[in-house]
């Protein structure tokens, strides 16, 4: 791997560039992408834009940090779930249950993470497009092996269910905010779960 | 009804804001809402930026008219199939599967309508998110009427199921662009629907 020119090894640092990570955000959820000014970014810390631009070259890295450590968060999720050792239909079970606590847990990181991707160009977008296959591939992965040892329906395409998997998890960001909201996060994170799995379930032999 | 202080009654001028309309999701879809401005609008309309003001007063205006119109489409959809008198699950079903043909035919204009919405500001707010509303709304009554005839689970609250759907249907946007590629729309929402609508089935007597 090519050395970055500026490295960031001290706890401070890492502090900083948290602090950072976390006004962009929520400037970005604010007024979004294009919307957002680095001079902005910077007032919400407390530091110069000047200072700022040492620790990020652009709002395009910036943009970028976020998505990467948000990718970054769902590949620790799913690792931790995988060394439980569980049968491919719970650990998906499982993976989709954590996925769905975490981003309802971070409704604003997981807005950007859907909607500003595209503002991305070069070799920042060709990184951030991989991981985001590698995470469909981790789901779709899971959903063959489940469907392999007859626990989820195998009629249909595993690429389908897995557009239906992802996209119930990813949708769970809206639930609190609409006509949903007199319910906990476990109360929704349940609910979508329960709703997602039944509808992924074997089907009774035909009766006709 | 309060009159609007321009009419555009003929249909030569209906058939010109269809094109600036059309010009403005092609350019916010592209660019976002922020850094869309009324200039590119024009140049992709091919009409001078101050004839363009002559049928939107703002940036604003437009994005209101895109949603606007996006929601009378919808209630067009669903007046249409309450038209035929079916019974609640299969209305429900019915109307998700031409909402959800309708998002797959409009997905530029479907990210428009779920992304760029905040933008909106006073009245123009007010009356797209009443008009959210009265969607979700219609979707809950079909719910909750086939929660009452025994078509679908009755064990979660209409709130939760009415969610599901919605976010199903709102996310099949995203299918056709992912790894699901290689599929027709009808195949996409064909599944959309069957996986969807097997999560709501009323569950047989508990075994134990």
């Amino acid at each position: 791997m090519k050395k970055k020119p500026s490295e960031r090894p001290s706890a401070e640092g890492r502090n900083r560039d948290g602090n950072v990570i976390a006004a962009a955000i929520s400037v970005m959820s604010e007024k979004g992408y294009s919307g957002t000014s680095i001079q902005e970014v910077a007032d919400r810390v407390g530091v110069l834009k000047g200072s700022l631009y040492h620790y990020f070259s652009s709002k395009e890295e910036l943009l970028f940090r976020i998505l990467d450590e948000s990718h970054s968060e769902s590949m620790v999720i799913a690792d931790a779930v995988a060394a439980l050792g569980l049968d491919p239909i719970d650990e998906l079970l499982e993976y989709v249950t954590r996925q769905s606590v975490w981003y309802l847990a971070n409704v604003e990181r997981a807005n950007i993470f859907f909607t500003e991707s595209r503002n991305l160009t070069g070799e920042r977008k060709a990184l951030t497009k991989d991981r985001g296959l590698q995470f469909e591939r981790h789901v779709r992965d899971l959903i063959t092996a489940a469907q392999e040892s007859g626990q989820i329906r195998s009629q249909l395409d595993a690429r389908l269910l897995t557009r239906f998997v992802i996209g119930a998890m990813n949708n769970v960001r809206f639930w609190p905010s609409r006509s949903a909201g007199s319910f906990s996060d476990e109360q929704l994170v349940s609910a979508l779960v329960e709703l997602t799995f039944n509808g992924l379930e074997a089907q009774p032999a035909a009766h006709d």
